[in-house]
């Protein structure tokens, strides 16, 4: 079976900045996801390596370098899921945590819940022994400013999106070597959200979802949007209808934009390995580890590529 | 058009002593909505109030009466949501507030964000004004008996479901004289669940899902088992691919049933009035207010029916 393994580092008006760093930051996960995978690795194993290293990079909006709340505190969420069972774990409103998407793996392997919210999500982190981080150690210099200038200037979450000054959620999919997919979404959601805020990231079918009988998807963009279309659930049942991963995910994004009025992107793998990196803001970053070749882009048909081995 | 409302008072293995007021609870709940359907309310009014009457009636699980955790505290989950705009809003892990339907109401039509969690919902309700009761006015003796004895006996979330000793959620769906649609959900979750668990019904396509294209869904049972299959939003994609709304709700459950092994039950309307009851566990108490009819259920396959004008 081909492996493939595809992450985004979120569907935004990327500036130009920010956009090294954050292709070379998709790359570099999309490499470490994809040698997980080839160290025998389940599909599991390689989202969750991909996305941790995604959410370690201070440049996305995740783990470090999350953005910050309206009161000026980092409140994270995650999704992983296994295709296999369709065995899912998640966290919203966690505080604290460097990798929640490893948080999100604990709750979908060790309770018998699916989504721990808030305190009850920490007391369960600490119960288990994962370490807490300061929140000033998640928080970054550029966020901060961020923080400050929306505090002053952007009346919403909404007018924030459009104006472009939204940072999105990062998110993996992969196939293994026995045909298995797993998908996995990490945030700090949207810039000066209230406290309590619960974006698509953790919600099942919306921010992601996976299952070997059509395959799995991460989703970014605007997540009140995301949610209401049920975004990833969407492209999944259009794969189940005969479509392709990438008309699939077209369609769904068309119907958010014309149903909603919200951008987005998705990226999607499938069991027999197609995959597909699609989105209609003005940049996503992405990249798609598929046998000795590493895929990326940025801009909207960019689609650039090297040898994956270096 | 013709103006259909259906309650659910939960899916379950109900005890003979709370059959008859769970059966008088979702009919008084059902005349209650259909009368705000009557005095031109639209489907939203229609199941806020709906819901909000079984929020007030201690047998079932939501708001007064509702279930506790493993601390012996209420935490409530609730979600609302619009067919006409898909506009939606919940609230998870929230505490102290009777009416937790009518807070994800609020959070719908006075944020930009689609769920808020835990404190942060809390601190919304605070300032918009809703008035918070002391935990112990929302927990009956009923609930802290079966906490107690679950304390003792029942080790996990899926054997106490398992074992029957489950007390589930309620819901709404309506159509209104518009044909718009719009469904609610509200529940205490399962007893003894883990501190911020998030079950089925605050998430959106899981717990319920309103889009005029389609119909209404509100879903309950085994919770950890709904959000895996989506099963609201599994139920509309198969309306929308022809399928009858009672077809579209056995297929969805019976798939449930044997991808992850979960029972419960779903009502559905469509906005041409067409409407449905369905379950796998054992009881659900059900009723619907068509025309100048009440049907009502509670048993497989109970059908009965009283003037709906009295």
């Amino acid at each position: 079976m081909p492996m493939v393994l595809v992450v985004h580092g979120g569907a935004w008006a990327i500036p130009d900045e920010l956009a090294p760093a954050s292709v070379d930051g998709v790359k570099a996960a999309a490499r470490h996801g994809s040698s997980v995978l080839k160290s025998e690795g389940s599909a599991l194993d390689g989202v969750e390596a991909a996305v941790r290293a995604l959410e370690d990079n201070t440049v996305f909006n995740a783990g470090h370098g999350a953005t910050l709340n309206i009161d000026g505190e980092v409140e994270l969420d995650a999704i992983i899921m296994d295709g296999r069972t369709l065995a899912s774990g998640a966290v919203s409103c966690v505080k604290n945590i460097a990798n929640p998407v490893s948080l999100a793996r604990a709750v979908m392997e060790k309770t018998s819940h699916v989504m721990l919210a808030g305190n009850g999500a920490n007391q369960f982190a600490e119960s288990i022994g994962v370490n807490t981080v300061p929140t000033d150690k998640l928080v970054t210099e550029y966020e901060k400013k961020e923080w400050e200038k929306h505090n002053k200037y952007i009346a919403g979450v909404m007018e924030a999106f459009n104006t472009k000054w939204a940072h999105d959620t990062v998110g993996a999919v992969a196939v293994d070597s026995a045909g298995n997919v797993a998908c996995a979404t990490s945030t700090g959601g949207i810039r000066n959200k209230m406290v309590g805020r619960v974006g698509d990231s953790p919600c099942i079918g919306c921010g992601g979802y996976a299952d070997n009988s059509s395959g799995a998807v991460s989703c970014t963009g605007h997540g009140e949007s995301i949610l209401k279309v049920t975004l990833a659930r969407l492209i999944l049942s259009h794969v189940e209808q005969g479509r392709s991963v990438a008309d699939a995910s077209q369609l769904s994004l068309q119907h958010m934009g014309e149903r909603v009025q919200g951008a987005g992107g998705a990226i999607v793998v499938s069991p027999s390995g197609q995959w597909a990196a699609t989105f209609t803001t003005e940049r996503m970053a992405w990249a798609a580890a598929e046998d000795d070749v590493l895929w990326f882009g940025l801009n909207p048909k960019e689609k650039l590529k090297e040898k994956l081995s270096q």
